[in-house]
This record gives structure tokens, sequence and C-alpha cells, in this order.
């Protein structure tokens, strides 16, 4: 939806308009200054995934219903889980109603956190692709507006907010690490910090979307797989993101799951955070050495998200 | 060990030198203002749970061992769990030997922890009342020394440090939430604030220990239960627990197993924290209408630890 047409936009209005936006509807997330996780320095986090709904996707999925009209038909969304839950959320507050599609890999602790939340919950057979494809055709034949999961300007601005927050917190990172799905995350990372502080790249290995992209060009399909995939396993790079990252000279760093696994562990071990995979993926390039910060480099971490299976509660 | 002698101490000094000592080896943790739990009102919150081993007790076990001569035949401690844990991992940092006696009832998962943590560990059958006894006959044949969980001007001035840091990073409440047990913690939280802001203790309705001795007199025995029991679960509160709680004139407040189980539950549900029944009881006290606050009275809840059972990754 969005292959073009972005070029021109002032991503820092459009992110501060976001912010002063969504403002009512997010949790400001706390910050720290993390220790151990067996480093020698110290880790800025962000704990994102205390957002609501348990990622950051409701920056994104706000920002796009406050900036549209909504048809009676209401919205409708293909998600891994994560972005179908915020905007079922999203939906919910806002008094819309959703319709979300969601690939059984979505696994069942993201499938009954959407159905908690109230919407209309499609289970799809296959991967995200399969998702996507149904909910295409739901928007067609309802009349529902889609809301895209990270390539589209609405959606990369809320996500942008999440660093423009972070900087009022006192951000001292010189560089930022942050895992990378379909990018709507990162392409707000991008477009806020713009070259003034090195953002990072974190793929799975087994979902190495971004990095294929900047090598074989931006339509580049990648088969995906992994623990992480229902986050991180969009197959192909958003545009926004990939014009952003080739921009900007991004080099994304790619992580073992059994990485991620330990990073996780780490996570709950050391500071008692319970997050999914998706959600230690960019510690995991710390704590496996694949990325190793220059002596003095300041890094900081994004936690983005907690929608772990199996959930505690269920 | 302290049922005289503490009235004299300057605490704010206390709490300060406390803070300078122990710096260096304690996680500043983060702090939030959080909405949801189906509240009408926003609900400060310090994730202390987020310490090193998973509450806020290193900071008076440092503090202890910082301001002490230690003895060759080390340290001993006895603990429902999270005294124990932060008493191995803080003499695990400073080089000291640790020989910790946990009552069953501290559960696999804390009994896990303080082993993973390197000290030797006794598990005693029975109640606390039975490890402190063996604790004391130990420290009597070998020489250790005793890391009182509560009940000593080290420990509590070190529980202090957390207000002090909280504080610092901008605390805006004009009330304060804390859990009891022995009250290591919310002595430090008074002997910090000292009227400044009011502090309210939250008690199991299981464990109601500092409420019964305001009530009937500092000797005061209580049966103890619940499924907060091994944090939360000690019989005799602190003497100076008591003297500052009486002389400021607190009111402790009664929470049920049913309303902390729920306030956990909410806590990941909507900020994915997941802590034990002892870190959710605070929260407990506003989520169940047990503490109201005035019309814009601003309220804060110490989140104290996350030692969970089961733990998610043993």
């Amino acid at each position: 939806m969005t292959r073009r047409g972005h070029g021109h936009l002032n991503w820092k209005a459009e992110i501060k308009a976001a912010a002063s936006r969504i403002t009512p509807y997010v949790q400001r997330t706390p910050v720290m200054q993390a220790r151990g996780f067996g480093l020698e320095f110290p880790v800025g986090m962000k704990l994102e995934q205390m957002q609501h709904t348990g990622s950051f996707k409701p920056r994104g999925a706000f920002n796009t219903l406050l900036t549209q009209d909504i048809p009676k038909a209401g919205l409708v969304a293909a998600s891994g889980g994560n972005h179908g839950a915020a905007v079922a959320y999203a939906a919910r507050v806002l008094g819309h109603r959703a319709r979300i599609y969601v690939p059984e890999l979505a696994g069942p602790s993201k499938i009954a956190l959407i159905k908690r939340l109230g919407a209309d919950l499609v289970v799809v057979e296959g991967a995200y692709a399969n998702a996507f494809t149904e909910a295409q055709a739901w928007e067609a034949a309802s009349g529902a507006m889609q809301v895209h999961a990270y390539d589209a300007p609405a959606t990369v601005a809320g996500q942008g907010t999440c660093l423009r927050e972070w900087e009022e917190q006192g951000l001292e990172a010189d560089t930022v690490l942050i895992a990378v799905g379909g990018g709507g995350l990162i392409a707000g990372a991008l477009a806020w910090l713009a070259g003034r502080r090195k953002v990072v790249a974190v793929e799975p290995e087994n979902a190495p979307t971004l990095a294929r992209a900047l090598q074989d060009g931006p339509e580049t399909e990648v088969e995906v797989s992994g623990i992480a995939a229902n986050a991180l396993g969009a197959r192909r790079i958003g545009r926004i993101c990939y014009d952003l990252a080739q921009a900007q000279g991004v080099q994304p760093v790619l992580v073992s799951d059994a990485a991620i696994a330990s990073a996780q562990k780490l996570l709950w071990q050391e500071r008692r955070q319970l997050v999914e995979p998706a959600g230690a993926a960019a510690l995991a390039a710390l704590t496996s050495g694949a990325y190793q910060p220059a002596p003095g480099e300041k890094v900081a971490v994004l936690i983005c998200g907690a929608n772990t299976a199996p959930d505690p509660f269920e």
C-alpha cells in the first residue's frame, strides 16, 4: 500500500504529531540501565513490552485509527499475533469493530489474547501470507479498513513515538539495538533518530528478511522459521523500512534461535522480565557477541514484546 | 538483636550512607506511572522486583555486609527465600561463604534460586521459626555472622535506599503502599519518608502481623498462612518496624489471598510483569478497594518481589 509516496514525508513532524495524538491511549513505558547478562557494560533498556497488549504495536494502531475515517464495517488486520492484539485493543477503546486474521503459528497465548480483547478472530491454516490474503479478501468484501502491520506511514510514525519517548526519558545510548520483523518499529526508529544515533537491526538467522533485502533488493522474499517467527517472521521487508535502512547504511546483525532463547532466559533470571523470543532478540545480539560495541560505545536495547507461550495465566 | 538502641539513629543519614555504600552493587530499578487494573487513576510503580535476585532484599544484605567485619566462617541467614537469596548473592559478590536455612514453604523456585547462587542450603521442615532456630544454632556453633532478614538497623537502612532512589527518580505520590512481612522494607520507607508522604502498610489477611502488633503490643505472635506466606509470613513484626509504625500512626490495610491472586494476574495481563504474590499485595489493596484514595490523592505501589512458583525457566 505504500510502495511509493513516503519519500516526501517530514518524519520528525509526523512522529511528533503521532505522539500528541496517541498519548492519551498508550502507556509511557519505563526505562533503565540494566547490568548483568554476563556483559562488562551496562545496557540501556526500554520495557516497551509493558505497553498495552504486551508489545509496541498499539502505538502504530492508535495513530492509524486516529488519522483515518473508520468505515462502519470496522477494521481488519492480518497478524502473527501482536499487531492483531493491538488493533483489537485500539478498536475496542475507540469503539470500532475489528476482524483479525492470524496464522496458526501465532500460537495459543496470542490467539487467546486477541479473543479476550473482543475482536472477531479468524485462525488461518499455514503461514502469515495466508492470513494476509484472507484479510485482503475480507477488506474487499466488507469495506472494512485494513490496518497494515508495518508498511504504512501512520504505523511507522506511531512506532517512532517509542524512540521519541525514550529520548525524552534521557536515553544515553550511542547505539540502539532493535529486533526486525516487517520493519515498522525500526523504520520508526530510523525515521526519528535519523543518523543522530546508530540503529542496529537485529534479525533471527531463521528470518533474515532485512539483511537479504539489503543484499538482493527490496522485493526479496525470504523463508522464515524459528522461535521468533510469529513476531519477526515477515517474508518481505516493508518498503518504508527498506528505504530508510538503505539510506542510512544499516547493517543487520543475525542471531541464532539458541542465542535468543538464552537471552530470554537471562532476562528472566537476572531481571525478572518474562518476554517472548522477539522481545529478547535485540539483547541476544549483545549476549551472543554478534554485536560487539566499540570501547566506550553506549548501547541500549528495546524490549519489544512479552506475549510468551505458554501464557503463565492461561 | 535490636530490641533497643535504634531510637537514637539518624535514619536519613544512615540511609544516605547506605546508598553510597551499596550503589556499586545494586540495580537502580525502573519506575513508571501505570494505568489500568480497572482503576480510574494512575498508579506510580517502582519495579523493585527487577533488583538482583528478584526482590529488594539485596539492598539490606549489601549494607549489612559492607558495614561489618565478616568472620572466616562467613554468613548465616534464615529466610522464607528472598532474604536468603539476597544474602547468598551478596556473599558471592563480596567473596564470603554463606549458609542459608529455609523452611520447606520457601518452595522449589526460591530453593533452586539459592542453590544457583552457590550458597550452602539447608531446607528445614516446618515453618520459618524452625529455620531461624537452626540458623541460630549454626551461628553459635560456627562463629558465622547472622544477617537478620528485617530487624536490624543496617538491614532497614539498606531497604530505605529504595525509597530514596524512588524520590530521586521523581516519585509523585502522596501515598506509597508497601507490603509488610517482617517489616524491614516498610521500616526503611517510614524512616526515609518520615511523615513527608503517607505510607500504607498492606498485609495479607492470613498474615496480619503488623496490624495485630499495633493492636495488641509489639511481642504479639500471629499465625500465618496463605499464598504470600513465604515472603510476608513473619510471625512477629520487627521491633524497628513496630516503633516507626506506631510513632507515625500507620494503619495497616488487609487484603485477601483472592485479592492478591487477582492483582498478580492483572500485573501480568495488563503490564506483563510476572511477580510473586507478595509482589502484588500492595496493588491488591487498590484493586480490591481495601484502600481507597481520596479524590486527587496520588498513589504509588512498590513491586517488591518476583520469585514466582513455578519458575518459568526451571
